[in-house]
């Protein structure tokens, strides 16, 4: 069973738009075990959507068709679908409810273009989408499936995050689901995760096990299942994800969507716990990363980011002798920012950054990538950990604030 | 003249990456005023690269083919190309000293598998690649135009840029060239960017004017010119370009590849002025942006996420009853910030931010995407401005920051 998509839309096509449909609709392809093996970007353009979705539907199982679901007229995906299936555009009454309803302020001539939004070719099956207008299409053909989903990208996100089974079980049975998870780990590297994982690894298995990696956020081990209902493939998952939360340890942070600052944040709340941040090689990424998070400020005490070495010795009062004597990276440095945060501000928790993000190496003899991270809390004194990171400058700093969030959680889980 | 981008590559179609070159690619094009008719991504398969090529080449001109150029097994578009083509492949001497010297301490048996990268479709030409070892290709055949690009983004972005014109000129005349520019605009509307710019644009001329918009860096004027020479071509542009800034005076604040913060940092230096901040909605954003520039630390002197209403108290020494009686998001509170930063720094310029990114909008009447910035300068007070920004949480932080970011470049390049 093999899958195509197509993007449609010019916005692709003038780099206006970075594609991030396409990525996000790969890595759920291969969730469910579907072979991805075509992506094709058109323009908004009648006879090239009509080519290109013949030529699909000769080759693929799976057909997901993005873009130009929405009531303008270079919005013409639904039409070339039905046209080219030989179907009837019809539209879709709770749809047009939902335009009438959102719309009913506006001028007639708005909501007649709008109903547009509400058509779709006769026969096929309706994914409501929970954020916008415009729905799901789920077309059912000569064994073939043609999916369409909406461009933007949070809609599309959000209509398949909610629909995947429908949309990507490859069982036709009614009494077969699939259900699937992601681990997030950070602190062991690929290959190491693969090796510690090698048994239940493998093609053709039940639950299914994958890896992938992703600089900001780490190695993925994505578990899909399937079942004869929800229940087993659901106990199915879990079994599973408690064997890889076994084998890999406290390395996995996070599941499913989750990201480290939002782990944190929890873990945060629950102890009733504070932070303050200063941050040197960080600039600031760490404090912006944990404040991404809604509601941040019940925990978040201060951020503080002492760039250069006055800023230390001012605001950090961290003596200049200390930084003369070891270098402003240093695990010195490193501890006695730590240390200077957590009293300053009060809080349980202080955490601080140094290190050479490069492109050069300043006037120190210290290799670029050098990091040195500190942790002070309210019982166990402060702890430095040292760092060899590489990349570039971005990739150093990066790595650097995961690394450092990824302290706080290994401190906060064992309290 | 239309051209077709295939991007080879399995991680392409497993999610694991993000196409970002197709955006970059089609951006380029659309400089030089080529149409970009079809972006394909196919697997690292002979077969399916083979035939997305044949179609290409009966439908397109342009044809760009990314990816697969490297040393492995699967890197394959080489002999695919050569194969369709009835080519052979032959080495290039240059790339293979390359090669061999940046492998000097290497095995043999990993230097021979190196080789392939400098293989190459006899007849073709060879761009340098500043940044990586494999190199890009052009063949001409036919009136069309085949042009290999490493799938690497930096290493593509490297030799695309310095080598736009080789690659993109629609001229066939060795006679003629293209040059083009990219001027940025921040706080002004991309209407009314196109109002302005009205009597400049349009299809056909010379140079050619167009517009596109970007989150993180605003509307974007791109001008591309022809002329008979690099001289001619170049006069062109410097022409067009005084006659864009002129019509739109301070609100285009860079040019080509630089960033805001780029644009500040040399500010900053030029006048020998020191900037502090102090961050509520951006939670370190700015900071991070400020720092992202190498050698930041000489003239930025100080960041202050005060996220929470105590930190703005405790850290700035803002009155509790100014927040009580105004909120924390006011002008009054904005004020204090900026004026307090750059106090306790001795910075030359104090700036702040705060506001609601919601998603909720708390206990405040206030407006979701309300948002104060305030800059206190040496000379001038303290100056603040009130805006109502629109979009998601990260949105409302991102359009913040930015202008916040061109507050102090409007207020450095007055003095």
């Amino acid at each position: 069973m093999s899958a195509e998509i197509i993007n449609v839309g010019d916005e692709l096509l003038n780099g206006e738009t970075v594609n991030t449909n396409a990525a996000y609709l790969a890595a759920k392809l291969q969730e469910f075990g579907i072979e991805l093996h075509y992506q094709t970007t058109v323009g908004d353009d009648s006879l090239r959507i009509q080519k290109n979705l013949k030529r699909a539907l000769s080759r693929s199982s799976i057909i997901i068709i993005t873009g130009g679901l929405g009531p303008t007229k270079d919005d013409i995906t639904k039409k070339v679908v039905a046209d080219v299936l030989g179907k009837q555009l019809v539209s879709h009454e709770p749809t047009l409810s939902k335009i009438h309803n959102k719309l009913k302020d506006l001028t007639s001539s708005i909501s007649k273009t709008n109903e547009k939004i509400a058509l779709y070719p006769e026969g096929a099956q309706i994914i409501d989408n929970p954020i916008g207008t415009a729905p799901g299409i789920i077309i059912s053909e000569n064994g073939k499936r043609i999916i369409l989903l909406p461009g933007v990208p949070k809609e599309l996100k959000a209509i398949t995050e909610r629909n995947a089974i429908l949309c990507f079980s490859q069982s036709r049975e009614k009494n077969y689901v699939i259900k699937h998870q992601i681990l997030k780990v950070w602190g062991t590297p690929e290959a190491k995760v693969g090796e510690v994982l090698e048994d239940i690894m493998g093609e053709n298995k039940n639950p299914l096990v994958g890896l992938r990696v992703d600089v900001e956020e780490g190695v993925k081990v994505s578990i899909t299942a399937k079942g004869g209902s929800v229940a087993i493939a659901q106990k199915l998952i879990e079994d599973m994800e408690n064997i890889v939360k076994q084998k890999l340890g406290d390395a996995v942070y996070a599941t499913g969507e989750t990201s480290m600052e939002k782990v944190i944040g929890m873990l945060l709340s629950i102890n009733k716990k504070t932070i303050a941040i200063a941050e040197s090689i960080t600039g600031g990424l760490i404090s912006k990363k944990i404040t991404d998070i809604p509601g941040s400020s019940n925990y978040f005490l201060s951020g503080m980011v002492t760039y250069s070495n006055e800023s230390k010795i001012k605001d950090l009062k961290i003596p200049e002798e200390l930084i003369k004597e070891n270098g402003a990276v240093s695990e010195q440095v490193a501890k006695a920012m730590a240390l200077a945060v957590k009293n300053i501000s009060s809080a349980n928790i202080g955490l601080s950054t140094t290190g050479i993000a490069g492109p050069s190496i300043g006037t120190t003899n210290k290799s670029l990538g050098l990091v040195f991270i500190g942790l002070a809390t309210d019982n166990k004194g402060c702890q430095v950990e040292k760092y060899q990171f590489s990349g570039t400058r971005s990739m150093i700093r990066t790595k650097t604030a995961q690394t450092a969030l990824d302290m706080v959680r290994r401190h906060l889980i064992t309290i």
